[in-house]
This record gives structure tokens, C-alpha cells and sequence, in this order.
């Protein structure tokens, strides 16, 4: 059962050209000398008088102490003493005498121990800049970014934020089930979402509201003729079909209702999504497991420039693809069902929108683009 | 093990007395009549010539029908034809001739079937504009708001709005540990947290980076006394030793170095906070686990107006804490431990800081007031 | 902005006659005296001298002590010391001259303090041994459970547990999708789900090894001829056809496939899925939220012992409800969308499955009942 | 800011010399013939007429189809009409005509495109066979397993299971926190923990009892104390104490109490802590962020067999390290601070700790091995 880690070849000749480790006393009690080596938890070797050796009580974050006696410790900082000798040095690879043994570095050293190397974690910085300098490149360019979104983003205020990026021409399909757009449209009648009012609160005979915004649109005989008729009059739907931005509502069978616009037939719905999935330069896919995995199945990994029947083959580059969700699983399944090139954002739904509306906006005005409010 | 449901006491005068329920024709194939009755998945009884009826197949999310042989039956908007029999009501207590047994409603009634009932949910939306109000209103009273923050703070860009919020006056007191200070520090020294840069990516020497800015602040001596002498030029520490506001940072088990100015001794460390704690007229809590839940063991729910210990009873007002973390389960967790005031807000600690200054921003415009950088 | 809290109306008769608060001697440095009175956060008041009076620095977790010039404080339990004297009691009604001011106690003083009052959490323990003993209950009594699950089931070891379940008369009925089926076929032929083994390894050419599964019995017609011709000869779905037990696989937007029992159009797919809940007598939802919720909103909160149609109101029991999931998250959502009833259960699906059978295996030793392997 | 994806060099040899991609009749309207090949989302090239061909809509999950005028297509399995021409193979590197462009795979061509490849994860498989074995091995071979359990460990039934691991021999030595202990305590004397019974429902008076249970261990002067005085029965403090296993407690700053055996200086705790780590020869982490990053900074990643300071180096192996916790993200957030060989069980604490147990009893029969009940 046990895995057994072999000592590294030392007797190779860039280990055994390797020079002495260096030492320097401490400037003061618990103060570690300027450029001190910072361990690790692997295995770690030393080059004193010519021998590799491991120092005892091996741990990370500490320094490589010779006491007295000559014996070699790791020892965190703060127990080291005035004038003890302290190893320095930053090279991992035996280059300044020290030697670090990490796993899966191969022969050539090339390895090295890192922190905050998980894919996706909520600890990782967003770089919302960056998205919205991709999002203004895709309008400008002509470029066809579809919108996966999930009903959270209605629930919350997003739904303004989301109907901004359509009214603005940074929608090229909208991808969603029948929930997304029930909540919007309950929002544009009643003002509220399952009952529940923008700031939080249940309604009294709340329950309904949804039932019956959905009735009002079967009534009506589509979305489109219920904004048609002023039954609704904002909101994301009212805006795709102001702006004429296609949208595929696909059903679930949680689904109340559904609206008349929902494609009930699952295999119509995803040749309904592949019609635009083929045509996708960029995907964004917010709040929404089931919608997200559904369209990183169908959606390749590249976008390619031409036609990929030419006969010469076609100019690709990466299909840049925003997999935003509160929970880092949803991110690393995407990932697991293949979708490699997903880019994770771990937040809330509603953050999310607001902040990449704000960067857009800065964006478009540092290129003196004009904005729809 | 079953557990029974009595039927409601029919006898009682309110429900003797209750009016047949109202049936109205289906306008059209899958259209109900507008006011129709929404379902629960609780009983329900209509009253029919004079008896309380429950239909079939009962569901929540659809509507009561009356087939053409009389029965009575839950049926799915979809399903009904033009012309069938549709009960009519928004009242669920029988008051209109349709009554739902709610649990827990008790003998008169007052229950009501509710979606979004849960207290903390990612799903709600976040009332930034509430919270701004708060903020700035504690500032013109002279309160003293008391933030409680984790490294996530640190890690991602929220650095420089927590900093924004020290500099202009928001935070009466920082509450914090050995890593919010360490992340910070390794950021103003080397640009990194962890070795990771503000974009997320790893760099070269990077462990061992957090373990330098402690041993230079070690060398300087404190905190204070590294910002005095330029090592610590930018970010939350330097902020608030320039602006002279007070800080805690405690210990824990799992601190590197740690730094000078950190309480080890938990007693010690937990006397300073209530130094803090007993003044607080406001507590904002950020990604933190263990800070919060200290935080909110030492919190009373209220705040005093004035002393308590004086002859009239003070003032008292609910104390406003905002929690703030990526899970619900921190919250929750919050609560369970007896602070059941905290209002809760899942999303990412980088954006609700991003935010939560942009509605502060807002609102010291409107309300004419200054901003420093 | 500020919500004032009243204090109580000391004038009320029961508070008017409360006695004193008694008070007793510390027995040693940092030892409070035994039925000492544990504060909470709320504003409290002990009666002295005939006057209701607060504590200074009030917090939860603490003692009342009157210090030597007559003060009163909340103290940690560490800093009394010998013979100070510390309040006694644990009526939260004034009935002991204390008296906590709880939120939403109304007039009557009946509300309390409590610790881990939040619906679902997975600090709280899972009683197997209950839930154990309601489903050999239902199979003894001839009742309906309906069984509704996700993938995660067939990824991990839990589908031999589940297919326990199906041969030993566990289950009325089984809903899922399309994945379920998929995973758990692509097992019987390949030993892999989604190209993992059972023991978490990648697989070469794994990728598309749910593809020939599907392939195969396409190729069959059905997953019963698939069983008949022994293309699939083990797992979950072959329980079911050799056991007869009904099954309704739904489609989704995110299907591979899918296969030919799949139902793909989402409203013939509520039908077909209507057929066995409004039949079911307990529901168990493992490891799906799609499924889950959409298996809730069809669900009456109730079971009818006899025909609602019938000219005498049935008796109505709970219809018991387990839901699974590994995160609070699915159980709260189910509940906010009006599945009030539903008993979560935060874990991992494996682990639930295997110590669920386990407490059945022996409520049936228990009962002298006979099991299949 | 696009990142252009080249395409392969099909002058290299390997591919020059590569054959025909190989096309097969489909046997049946929507059945692929045996042995298709199965596409991912990654650029895609098959060798036609001596040249390297993309397919028209190329995503995963579908079959290469050549259609009637030689045009090639990426399609559904469900849309393939009997006789239609699909591209056979398994082989993803050229080697039978078919080519995927896999990121970082290298001129080597060495990559594949895999499902299922992210560290942590919930639907990973749990291999409570291989920890029980693992831990019985280290009974046998006398090595130093050490615990570090968070409070979730005793609000549930996984006391009962902890405390048998440690009367049976497990446990070299166990690390914790007050609340631990504190919760333990509770148990034992209260048969609660928070208050809350152990199926799960608040008592009365429950909220002080965690500080009942901290006075009277502070009474008898320490744990063992308490333990020899009767105080505490049973439970996981009771058997460390009875069995002589050492225990570290460990502060923080949210600690009640503290218990008198509670190490109030972290300094001092980190100290204690590290005579445990650096014997350690195994660690088992439960459901505790706070301990098990703090434990995981003081480990080493190996085992050294013999002395460091001896003058030939040590046999090395690996540190067998698992981790427990509700959500991927603590496991996430142990590695990126490091501890690489953590093994990560996603799961709720006390299922874990009872199928473990269950796996250890059943391993320690196969060897003929007693156990304690």
C-alpha cells in the first residue's frame, strides 16, 4: 500500500556540479536573514561539505537552520535566534545547493511547489476587465455571443443589468428554459418573482403570480404577442423581442405551464440550440447547471474563422466561454463533461451582471461608444 | 410513525357559514379564466352544494376543475378546455369558498401556503441600496461600525475597496486575523497574495512570498512601525494605521510567523475584541467562517443609546449585521449559533465590497458629502 | 432606518409580581455556581431592589454578576472570581426575576432563545434508523414509494445499494433521466461511468464510452430488449425490468443520446410521471435537484387513505419526504418552492444509500424479514 | 486579446504516413455502427483522399458522418439514417486517420481528452476499502495516525464512531479544538450538543448547557479530572483519557470556556501540535477548515522510515493524507495552501466516519483481528 518516493539521482552530473547550500546568520531573534529559503512540505535536501542531507522536523513555511551541533532543522522563523545560520537561496532545482523533490517534475527539475493552483475557486480574483474588453471585441467585431442564463438571474436585479447587454447589442442568441422567462414576465406584470418582491419579501397570495403571468401569456398566444399587445412591457424577454435577438426556450420537466414559446420535445429543442451554438464566437453561461452543461456538450472548444468545408483549412482560436455560478461545482462539472476551456467565476449571479455592466461602461467609454441606458 | 392531518372543524361558524366556491368557464384549450383559483400541494376543500369537497389528483400550481360528471380534480392549466368549469378565488381560508389546511396556521386561519420562505438564500436579492443608507447614515451619527473580514478580502481585488472604506471613514474598527494582514502586506510589498497575482496566476518563488513580508514587518517591529518606515506603502493596514483606526488581529492555529502586532493569546485576543464589541453600533461580517461566529458569540443583538448602567432604561435599537459569504451554510451557521439578527448576503467577498462602495459612492453624491480616492 | 425594540411592558401583572433575581456566591476564580443563568445576546433584565435593570457589555454565553459597587455586568464565565456574585436560574420569562426580551415572543413571553434552530443543515444528525423504519413500514403495508434520482448515484458505489432497493421491494416506482440510465448501463457493459472506473481512475478512451452504451441499445429497440438480449445484465435498470417495477426516464436539454425509453417531450413526460405521484405514498429524492423539484411540484404534501372523490372525507397522513443532496442548497430550494414537507438530508448520495440499507438490513433482522443479496 | 489555436504540423512523419480515416456503413436509422468514432469539443481532423479535414459543426458526443456529396459533418448519434458513411476508431493521435487536437498535449501527440479529471469532486467514487486497509496497516506496522476533528464530528452520531476508533487503537494522536471537546462534554453529561438532542431537536433551556458543561469541567480542574471524578462516562474525551491516546486542544477566538485543557497561546499550540506532525506516519482530517490547514502546514508530504539526521537518507514514503468535508472547496483550499497529497472525501462527517468504521471492522475480520465494541 505504501507509496515509496525514491531519493533524486544525485550522482547526475547537474546535482553533483551542484554547489553548497549557503548560510547566514539571523539579524535578530525570531527575524530570519533577507533572501532565506522558505521550505516546503517535500522531501528537501541540503549540499553540506559535499553530502546532500534532509534537515529533521521537516514542514512548510520555515527555514533550514544548522544549530550548534551542526544538525539541520526546519524551523519556523519566529524560533530561530540571533546569529543562528539560515539557509538562503530561491532555487528549488539544487542550482544554490538546496534541492526540493516535487512530485511529477521529471528529470529535468522542471517542477515546482506552488500555492493557489486549484482551476476554479472562489479565492481567485475575477477579472472583470478582461471580460468586458471580450464582450466589446465581439460587438465590434460582428461576433455571435450567446447567453446561457439561469433563473437566479431574475430573481435578483440582474434582470436590469441582463436586459442592458441586450438593449446594447452584446446578445447574439439567448439561451434559457421556461423559468427564466416565466420569473421575467411575472416581474413585468406583478413585480415580483414567485411572489417574492425585488427586495426580498414573500406576498401575500404570491404563490399564484407566476401561474398566472404564464396564463396571461397562453392567452395571448406567444411572448412575442404579449409584448406585442403591451401585456409586457420591460424586462429581458420584452427587450429580445424589441431588439429581435433570437431566443430558444427549452423545457424541463419541472417546468409550470409551460409559455407557448417553450419547445416541449427536448431533441427539437437541442436542434433548436444548435443552430446557434454552430454559430457561437462566445459563450456566457450564468447561473444555470442544467443550460451550461447542456450547451458545453454541443459547443466546440474554437471558434473557426471560415468555413471549416473549405479546402483550406480555417483560421481557429479559442471559443472564449464564462461559466458563472455561486458554487465552484457547477464550474469544475462543466469542466469534468468536457468543457475544458471553461473560464469559472464563482459568485453570485446578480454581483456578476451588475460588475460586468459597470466594465463594459467603462470600457465603451474609453472607446467613445455610446450606451443605451 | 404516520403522522395524521385532521380535517378542519367545518362546524366552526366562519367555515358554516362560508359561500359556495365560484366556478367559471375556461375561456379557451389550455386558457384559464382570469382570478382562477392557484393550487397548493396542501389538502384543500371546495365548498360544492353545501359540502366541502377535496379535488383528485391534487398538485400544487394548478387550478380546480369541475368535470362534466361533477368530480372535482386538480388539473394543470395545459390540460383544461374551453368551457370546463374553472374554480375562481385569491383566498385560501375559506372565505371564498376554497380553504387550504396550512400547517402550523392554527385555529383562525392565518397561515398562508408561501414560496421563499427560506431566511438565507442565494437566490434573494441583495438590497445594496438598504445597506449604503445604513452605512453612511452610522457615519453622520458618529457610530461605530465594527467590520469583521477573512483573507478572501485580500486574495481577490476587494483589497482596495475594504481600503476605500477605512480611508473615508466607514470603519470604527478592524477585526481581522494574521492572514487578512499577511495577504495584504505580501500585496503592498510584492504585488501577490499567496505568490498569486491580481489576475490569479501563480508566480515563480511565490510561496515562499507571504513568509518574506512577515519577516520584514518581524524585522521592523510592528505593523505601525513598517508603515512609518515606508516597507508598507499601500492597502487596508496602511490605511488604517494613517488614519488611526483601531485593529484587532487575532490568532489562530493556523498562522504563519505570526506577525508582531497579532494577539496569540485567545483570552487576551478575545478581551481586545471586546473593547470593540461592547461599542459596536453596526457589525459587518466578510468571509470569514471563524471571525464571524467570535464576532457574533461577543455581539449583543441591540444597540444601547445611552448607558445602561444609568437609572432610565436606554434606547435600544436592533444592532445591523450584515454577513456576508459565498455559502449559505456560514450564515446559517451564524444563526444556529444565537445571532439570529444577521442578515445575510451569498455572493463573492470581492464583489458586495465592489458594490457595496459603488451605493456608498451613490449615496454620499446624493446626499452632497465628499470622497477621498 | 433604525427598528427600535421596546422593552417590555414591566407594568404587566405577571412582571409587576416577579420576584427578585437571586444571586450566589462564585465557588472559585473562573468557576460560575451551579444553575447559573447563561446570557444570550438579547436584551435582558434582572429585577433588583423592585427595579428591571440591564447588564453592561452584554453578551451571549456569559454570567450575570453584581460586582462589589452594586453593578451589574454579563461576564465570561473565566474573569468571575471567587465569592462575586453571580445571578441564578434558567426561566428566560422573568418568572425568576430574570426576564429576555426574545423577538416575535409576543405578549404570552413564550419564545425562547435557541441555538441551531435553521431547517437543514448538515450539522444535524440523520436519523437512518427512522427513515429505515418508515420504508419497511411502506413495503409492509403494501405502499407506493416513489423514488426519484440523480446521476451522482451511478457515478459512485451507490448504485448496487440502489438496486438493492429495487429487489427487495424498496420501490413503487423510479423517475430519472436520461444520465441515470445512461451511467448505470454504460456500468453493466463497461464497468465505467462517464469512462471512470469505480474507483475514481480515468479511463483511456473513456470519453465515449456512454456513447456506444447509448449506441447499444439503440441497436436493441429498448432498454428491456437490452436486458432480454443480455446486452445489459446488471445494475439498476435491470432490476427494475426484471423486477417489473415501473420507471420513467425524462428527457433533458442536456442529453447524450438519448436512449429509445427516454420520454422527450416534457409534457407527455408530467403525464407519465403524474401517473405515479399522485399514486405515491412517501417520496425519496437522492442526488438531483431538477428531478427533485420537479417531482415536489407534482407531489401533494399529503396521502389520502381512501379515494377524495368518495362521499366521506379520507383519513390524510404526511406523505413522508427524503431529500438528499450534498448541499443545503437543493433542500432549501425545494422547500422555497413549496415542498414544505420535505426531511433533508445533507451528504453524499453514496454514503446515504449505503448506510440506508445497512439500517434496513437490520429493521428487517429485527422484524425476522428475509432479504435478497 | 483571441489566442489562436495552430493547427497540427501534418508534415511531421507520424502524420504524413498516417492512413485513411475509415468510414463505415450506419446499420439502422439513429444506431451507429460498432466501434464509431466518438468526437470531443477539441479541433478535429480526418485524413479523406490524403488530406486532413475538418467536420462541419463540430461539437462532443457525435459521430463523424460523411455525407452523400462527401461533405463531412459532425452529427448526433439520433439523427444518422441507416447507411449512412461513420468514421471508425478509437484512436485519437492520427494513428487510424483521425486526429484531435488535445491542449498541452505536446508534439508528442501523448494527450487525450478525458471526462471525469478534476481533483475533487462529490461524484467521485469514495474508496472506504482502501482507507480501511490503509489505517489497519498502520495499527499493525505500530505507526502514528493523527486525528484532527472539527465540532460537526460530535453534533452527530460519528461521536459514537470516533470514539470506537479510538478504544480499538487507531488513534496515535488526536488534535482539535475546544468545541470539540466542549460538545463531547455536553453530550456525555447532557445527552445534548448546542442544546440540540440527537435526532435533532432544540431543548428547552438548551442553549446554556454547552456552558454548564464548560463550568463543571473547569470545577474539577481539567478533562482528566472531570474523567476520573466521574464527571464525564463516555464519549471521545472519556476514551482518550481512559486509553492514555494524547489529545491536543487548541484555541481560537471563538471558543466558550475555555475548557481547562484548551492551550490558549497559539504559539504554544502550534509547539504541541508539531510533537504530534512530526511522528505522524499518517493524518486523517474530519470536517474542520480551521485544523485541517493548520495541520497540513505543519506536515510533512512524506514519511522518512528512519532519523534525517542519520547518516544514510531515509527510506521516504508518502504521508497518506485524507480529508473530510461537506464541500470540495475545503479540500480545494488544503491543496492551494499545499498539502498536494491530500485525498479529498467529499461527504457529510458522521456517514463517513460510520461506513470507515464499517470497512475497518470488516477488514479487521478478514485478518482475524478482535475488536473492542
Amino acid at each position: 500500500m505504501s507509496i515509496l518516493i525514491p531519493h533524486p539521482d544525485f550522482t547526475a552530473p547537474r546535482l553533483a556540479a551542484a554547489p553548497e547550500a549557503r548560510f547566514v546568520p539571523a539579524p535578530a531573534d525570531g527575524v530570519l536573514p533577507e533572501g532565506f529559503f522558505a521550505t516546503t512540505n517535500l522531501p528537501t535536501y541540503a549540499k553540506i561539505d559535499g553530502r546532500w542531507r534532509m534537515p529533521r522536523e521537516p514542514r512548510m513555511d520555515a527555514a533550514l537552520v544548522r544549530d550548534a551541533e551542526g544538525a539541520l532543522w526546519a524551523r519556523e522563523g519566529r524560533r530561530v535566534r540571533a546569529g543562528q545560520l539560515v539557509a538562503v537561496g530561491a532555487a528549488e532545482d539544487g542550482s544554490e545547493g538546496i534541492l526540493v523533490n516535487v512530485p511529477g517534475a521529471g528529470a529535468n527539475g522542471a517542477g515546482e511547489f506552488k500555492f493557489m493552483s486549484s482551476e476554479v475557486s472562489r479565492e481567485k480574483p475575477i477579472d472583470y476587465a478582461l471580460m468586458a474588453r471580450i464582450l466589446v471585441d465581439e460587438r465590434e467585431r460582428g461576433g455571435y455571443p450567446v447567453w446561457v442564463a439561469g433563473p437566479a438571474l431574475v430573481h435578483s436585479r440582474a434582470r436590469a443589468d441582463m436586459t442592458w447587454f441586450v438593449r446594447n447589442g452584446f446578445v447574439g442568441a439567448f439561451l434559457a428554459g421556461n423559468a427564466v422567462a416565466v420569473h421575467d414576465i411575472e416581474a413585468a406584470i406583478f413585480g415580483t418573482t414567485l411572489g417574492m418582491t425585488g427586495t426580498g419579501e414573500s406576498t401575500s397570495g404570491g404563490h399564484g403570480l407566476h401561474m398566472r403571468a404564464i396564463n396571461r401569456v397562453r392567452a395571448a398566444g406567444s411572448i412575442t404577442a404579449a409584448v406585442r399587445q403591451e401585456i409586457v412591457t420591460g424586462g429581458i424577454m420584452h427587450a429580445l423581442v424589441e431588439k429581435d435577438v433570437p431566443f430558444v426556450l427549452c423545457g424541463s420537466i419541472r417546468d409550470d405551464g409551460p409559455l407557448p414559446d417553450v419547445i416541449t420535445d427536448m431533441v427539437a429543442a437541442q436542434d433548436a440550440m444548435r443552430a446557434h451554438t454552430t454559430r457561437a464566437t462566445m459563450a456566457v453561461l450564468v447561473a444555470t447547471a442544467l443550460h451550461a452543461i447542456a450547451t458545453g456538450n454541443m459547443l466546440p472548444a474554437f471558434v473557426a474563422e471560415s468555413d471549416t468545408a473549405d479546402d483550406a483549412l480555417p483560421t481557429l482560436r479559442e471559443l472564449p466561454t464564462i461559466c458563472v455560478d455561486s458554487a465552484e461545482f457547477v464550474v469544475s462539472k462543466l469542466k469534468d463533461r468536457g468543457t475544458h476551456q471553461a473560464f469559472g467565476v464563482v459568485t453570485n449571479a446578480q454581483d456578476f451582471m451588475h460588475i460586468l455592466r459597470l466594465y463594459v461602461e467603462r470600457e465603451l467609454a474609453e472607446r467613445g461608444a455610446g450606451v443605451l441606458a
